[in-house]
């Protein structure tokens, strides 16, 4: 397949490095040497820089003073390295605090915020627009003609929302554009007569708030709509200002996975290239396959924004800090997770952070360089033998990859779902922990997934799984029964189908409208379970624990029970609806179970539908393996998530990238190991 | 026994039905057509409008506009139907918030609401008073004449406080008038010289608040009565405005069961017929004992308010959708709860909701024509079949209840046991837990209980319970000692007969004054236990554990101890002590138990004073019976809770009148089955 | 050894009574002389007067009404009783608050307090010093020449923090002395430069809030110093105003324990005499050895602040009200845990309270006279009981303690060592628990133990036990370093010696600077354990469990392994190092356990250092020994905290000082019983 171009062409390999601030220990200058001295050691060749040092380069208003960062600018082009350049807007200076109040975030009850923290201005004060413009013009003109300079980075993991009196008018003003400044549309959307809510002007609209409106769902879900709106609105004003003097220089923001507070899709639209924070808490109970799977939903889902690779722009070189309970990566771990990012798409393995500062809220936070300041930890002995292997790996830049299956995430549906509340709200809806077990099956049977949302363009798959699709506008209906007829496989669950792009239901029975035909059935009622309730499902033979929620289904439309419920008032109706439509299938699993049951059904789809692991091993329990591919080479990444070794044996013959030697029979991987293997297409 | 008048004597019946919002639907005018078919299929005879109707009926300030009400009056009087007409106090009109923003509460830390929810408006605000009078008197001159006009059903769940200076100002004033304008009086009854608090002016006494004052329980007491009083002051210009134009149509509110914000007994006395919003969490893993006794202890006190039958004015089809886990009603289980109600002494089965709205707060909430929309639902059968049998059921409207049996239950007492802090805290005493456990011997033997309070004719009972009965003032005290001596059983517990009407202790010993006479003992102490610890109480050679409280007591004029402390240093001590006392008998019960040893003590104390079940045949567990009572007849309601079949034996002859068949021998009960017999006196 | 000072030489006996408040009981003047008659009968001697009675005394501004105090004051002179008199700073009263609003409390989130409560006033108001002062002035001016007057009491349990302007502003003030004028060292301190929060004027800095900035760990840290400061400054205020008048009568406070939010130790100094309020949750299920070891750490750290006799200002005579489960003292156990006190240092047993309130926050807080108001009570016959065994007791007034151990605890190590996030946070780092532990073994052998912190003298100990020692300036570890090479035994744990006085790490390997020569090691990790996780530590063939957290640690300068870790990567590794340095030895315990290992390692320590308990006799669990010394005199507390007899063994012969019996052999102690006996040195 052909290659995607580089993040940027100047810098065609694998970028790694990470947070740096020499602005912390300019009182120390022969740090900064000694940081150059150990980014040799570790074959480290990028620093992200300036996130957080507005107050260092404007220590007053108009009055600049980059020598520091002039200095590591120099030494970087001296050394061939590359520089991520952050805009500072996350962490304003506390003199422009003080000077503009107004930039100061409003909370949910009114509270004024005061300086300090970071991540916590308005996002629609003009005031700080166009002083973050400035900084970031400044930027810009200082440094678009450094040949370090390789990316953008916008400020840090946006988030939060604003309830100043700016901030409600600009909600105002959103909403007026949506509704085609019709409020009665407004009011029926919201189904405002419920409560007896109808506004009669505009400017009776609030945000959500303890204080006031908290139980609309239609009405929260424009909330999380505008703030994401208004968010992507000032990065657009920091990308104006940066793109107008370095119009080529390529521009990212950092992700936080799938935090709920944003649609990153809409944020993506107008990014080059799409990264992210990566923290799971690796050497949790839970296990190996449960964090293992979890992190690589969530690598499918930075890949499948752009279909195209993506950044790792900050992770722990060992623990982090700020969780309950921060674990050391064992020996090998942080490999392997660096491994399993590139295995995903990832082209860069980039820290937070490079040395640990001395005080502040993440001096224990993991680091390159810790507060002994030596190469001779363990750490940083390891982050230094992972550069070399990602020396190794320079090949895969560009390489593309591979899915047959689409699991359907998108943020919409997620604040439909999650939001609105019903049936059993235990945990949200336990939303996220859902689609996880549904991703499951295919990640411990090296199975490639895309993660697709309403915009996808769905033929390209031959299986769709779309738990929880509570959401669905009469487009993607129309996408669906397209989908179906042509041939795909789509799979749904209880709590489907059943509200518009507003989040008001469809009438006339679940799922919505031409749904009942394609899935052949009628999902009458939703039961809810306590933790202390048993209840089954018999499939083949064997019996399924039911969780949390089930639905009361009938078979319509020529629908057919393949699975039935043991007991209670619906035993022996049907659990799980199987249809064929038109040249394809149709299933609505009815329940939610611990994810044995979804595990044999998705290998059975598998099965019907010809999709294979890209290997022709049989992976064990908490090993998984990932494909990239280019013009020539399929490259297998094979990882193992335990804390012991693994065996398994392969009829192919591969090569290993990473030492060059032939691999086919017998191999294993040690503990926490990673082998990537090379093979002509 | 004399029957009483039914709730309107224009229509003796059964009311079925309930809210119903066409408000909602204006878009689809069809959908009301197919309302009044479905309604017809349903069996329902009544609809309740206009609670959340304002914003409909009055869009901008004095311009009116019922035609919607106007349209389902005119249809119900066609089809001979009756309304229950909301006033619409519970949810202002948006216009209005935002025009006399005075009407919003303001909480206790002194934040005004925003728009938005429902009953958030100031109780106080004279220009919503005067606003909410204005919009009732439209309503009643409007409908006074239409003969489906049944009752007025007054805004909805009353609840909440507010902090304004108006409410401040109004909170002074009432206790200028409890305390006769004598400040000193105040200062003593609160104990105000205990950490300096003498107020010198009115002026310096504010609503509890975090802010400042929290630990004052005779404070924290007062401004709950205040609460009530505020409430009730409201709730009267309300009726004030409808009396004047409709004299003879009765009024009520809707109670949310033993709600502790409100005192009802209050509300109560200024309403025609009390109503009840009925949500037990049915199928609760807590079992079929546990929610059946819960929703009879409900029903008892509903219909003690006024010793006459009471309302459903809300209950649930199927599942709710704002608790945690919102189970389906199980086939049945409707027409079980429904007829529950009948037999403690309801006379109305009304929904919340007829049809679920497609958004907004409760759109997953059950309804009777459900998103559908059509008459093939589970739910809708359900209830349809429940519609013909209360047709059937028409005999027993105005029969009478009977009780042996008072249970002591006030809300001045809840909130001084409660408020209070010492001994054993957690859960707020776990206080009305602890009343079900007193209620349940009596639930599961099919005896009837009335709950009775301070102001109670005890008279009229063979048995007393009143368990946790801490606060007595004098007029109580010499009830109770009359009482006793003139032949009653009274039964009493730890934590009882401490504290007088301002919850302040009195001095001299517990139970205070002549109870220790009464009681035959003096309460020296007062333990508390952690679940870890164990301790046990020996009766009659049987072992009971204690939980979480008991009392270290002593035989006192002629007292005598009947049970006995196994372990700790009150070992070998009494733990239940009884006392003749003039021609009756007194119990006082140390300790709390896990309801097994109180089963056994109030079966004896039954047996003592000769009150027997209505039937004569043996209750099995979850199961329960009521009788209600005509000149000429017994109707006994059967009850099977349990989720499976149950049998019966009984030597009496019975009609059963759903099906007019004759019941005498064994007979059985379906799983949630209830039958209703009846038996010439 | 030489004896000290009685508290007040005018009374040279145990001080026995406590709060006492007849304000409350005016209306009712006869229970005055009651309360004379019963303090005679409960053999009581002291009275605390006045520190909630500023309403009664000032009931308008500037008119006084010491009447109430003129008539106890008369009495206890009478009855050669002693005064110690209360200043009522703690609760002004609600005239005060109404004229002067300034003095109440602003919250961290820039609310107004309301009156109400107690301890809720802004230390920092001119007004409210200037009105403290005053009032304490007329107190003392009053009573200045009454025999009775023997002890000034400041306010009560001073706590709390204000975010008002004047706080905002004394805060600034506050930093500005402590950087000597120069932002930019505090800009260093506080490592500003991190997420860009660099300072260029001193009023930009804020005290810690929600809304602002909640993660520099230094900022809080120096916030808790901040608040320390200015609430001993109000103190001294106080002081100033009754010294001026009084200067030969001694001043206290009263503490709470090891309260987390002031240093206590800086308190200290301004006072003449340490007292304490000592509440521990006897009969626990966590067991005896718990409670009894952490009162006994408590009473230790009150002894060790000034190293002489300290008092007990509050206890309870048996439960409390506030906790969530109250439970009553058995028999006995308010006479052990007052001789408990006594054992450590303790020469007055107060209590809170003599009379309980008929209302009030307090109402069922035990009291001597309780609401039955006789002498018949248990609580009552122990209290006076007790009173007879204090004046037994009369010669150890003035008798001093011995330890050869000192547990190193300091507020400004507990404050930097919980306030900073990283490996892990669970429960704070669960550090007061851990310090129990650490106190555990010593407690159970009957070895004396003060409380050291970074001001002590070390050389007067054989060992020093230092867990969690997370901040060590430059002076302490230099002080270290010198304790052991003169050959002290200093033990310290993983968590140690990582930052100096503002709370930075080292730089340069854990333990910092020269610490890592004394321990011989080089701690390069921290890992954290979730509950779930199992690993071990072995020692001498036996198997320890590791929980929380632990180390991985280098063998360094000499340092040998001693114990080995079982699993994970650093299986085999050394788990603790212990370290010849000059005469002495040091050890670095990397790991926490459930306290059996530092039970045995501790016990070896012992052993190597010679150390022994003061009596022969080998201690049961739940049993400890302390001793005090006059010149001629050992006298030795036995105490069992078990609810049920023990027998001991001794060679000794002891004269018992309570009954004059001579005890050798075979003794016994009853359940919750102590004995003191006398042996010649």
């Amino acid at each position: 397949m052909k290659k995607h171009q580089p993040i940027n062409p100047n810098f065609p390999f694998i970028w790694h490095g990470g947070d740096y601030c020499p602005e912390q220990w300019q009182y120390e200058p022969k740090i900064i040497d000694e940081d150059m001295r150990l980014m040799e050691l570790a074959n480290v060749n990028t620093v992200t820089l300036n996130m957080f040092a507005w107050s260092t380069i404007e220590p007053e208003e108009g009055k600049y003073d980059f020598s520091y960062l002039d200095d590591i600018f120099e030494r970087m082009e001296k050394r061939g390295g590359l520089v991520i350049l952050g805009t500072p807007s996350g962490a304003r200076p506390a003199w422009l605090a003080k000077k503009y109040p107004e930039v100061l975030r409003t909370n949910e009850v009114g509270q004024k915020n005061l300086f300090g923290n970071r991540h916590n201005h308005c996002f629609t004060s003009p005031k700080y627009r166009e002083l973050v413009a400035k900084i970031n013009g400044e930027l810009a003109k200082r440094y678009k003609n450094s040949p370090a300079l390789a990316l953008w980075h916008l400020s840090n993991e946006y988030n939060g929302e604003c309830h100043c009196d700016l901030c409600k008018e600009a909600f105002r003003n959103w909403l007026k554009e949506r509704y085609n400044n019709d409020l009665d549309a407004l009011n029926f959307a919201w189904w405002n007569n419920f409560w007896g809510h109808k506004y009669t002007s505009w400017d009776q609209i609030d945000p959500p708030s303890p204080l006031g409106e908290m139980r609309n769902w239609t009405h929260l879900l424009n909330w999380k709509r505008f703030v994401t709106h208004q968010t992507t609105d000032f990065m657009k004003i920091e990308i104006k200002a940066i793109k107008e003097h370095t119009p080529n220089i390529p521009v990212t923001t950092n992700f936080m996975g799938s935090f709920y507070g944003l649609n990153y899709k809409e944020l993506a639209k107008e990014l080059d290239v799409v990264s992210n924070d990566d923290y799971p808490n690796w050497h949790h109970y839970f296990g190996p396959n449960y964090i293992g799977n979890m992190a690589s939903f969530t690598a499918n889902l930075m890949r499948s924004y752009k279909n195209k690779p993506y950044m790792i722009m900050e992770n722990a070189p060992s623990a982090t800090n700020w969780t309950a309970v921060n674990k050391l990566k064992r020996p090998n771990m942080h490999r392997l997770s660096a491994i399993q990012q590139l295995a995903h798409g990832a082209e860069s393995i980039l820290y937070f952070q490079w040395r640990a500062g001395r005080a502040g809220s993440e001096m224990y936070h993991g680091a390159v360089v810790d507060h002994t300041g030596t190469d001779e930890t363990r750490v940083f002995k390891e982050v230094a033998s992972l550069g070399k292997d990602l020396e190794r790996l320079k090949d895969i830049i560009g390489t593309t990859t591979k899915a047959e299956v689409g699991l359907f995430f998108d943020w919409e549906n997620m604040w439909s779902a999650t939001l609105t509340k019903g049936f059993n709200n235990t945990d949200d809806k336990n939303f996220l922990k859902t689609l996880y077990k549904h991703h499951m099956p295919f990640w411990k049977r090296g199975i490639g997934v895309d993660i697709v949302g309403y915009d996808t363009d769905l033929s390209k798959y031959k299986v769709i799984i779309a738990p929880m699709m509570h959401m669905v506008n009469d487009a993607f209906i129309d996408k669906i029964e397209k989908y179906v007829k042509d041939g795909g496989k789509f799979v749904t669950t209880y709590y489907s189908g059943m509200v518009n792009e507003e989040s008001m239901t469809y009438l006339g029975g679940f799922p919505a409208t031409k749904l009942m035909d394609v899935f052949g059935t009628w999902a009458e009622e939703i039961d809810s379970l306590y933790p202390q309730d048993e209840n089954y499902v018999e499939y083949k033979g064997n019996n399924y624990r039911i969780y949390d929620m089930c639905a009361v289904i009938h078979e319509k439309n020529g629908g057919k029970g393949i699975a039935t419920y043991k007991n209670d008032f619906y035993a022996n109706t049907p659990a799980v609806i199987k249809n064929k439509y038109g040249n394809g299938e149709a299933y609505y699993v009815g329940f939610r179970d611990d994810g044995s049951f979804v595990d044999v059904l998705y290998s059975e789809i598998l099965h019907d539908a010809n999709i294979k692991s890209v290997v022709d091993f049989k992976l064990v329990d908490g090993t998984s393996v990932n494909a990239r591919y280019d013009e020539k080479n399929t490259y297998v990444f094979v990882q193992n998530f335990n804390d012991k070794k693994v065996k398994f044996n392969t009829k192919d013959t591969y090569i290993d990238v990473l030492d060059n030697s032939i691999v086919t029979g017998d191999f294993e991987l040690e503990a926490f190991d990673a082998k990537v293997f090379k093979k002509e297409i």
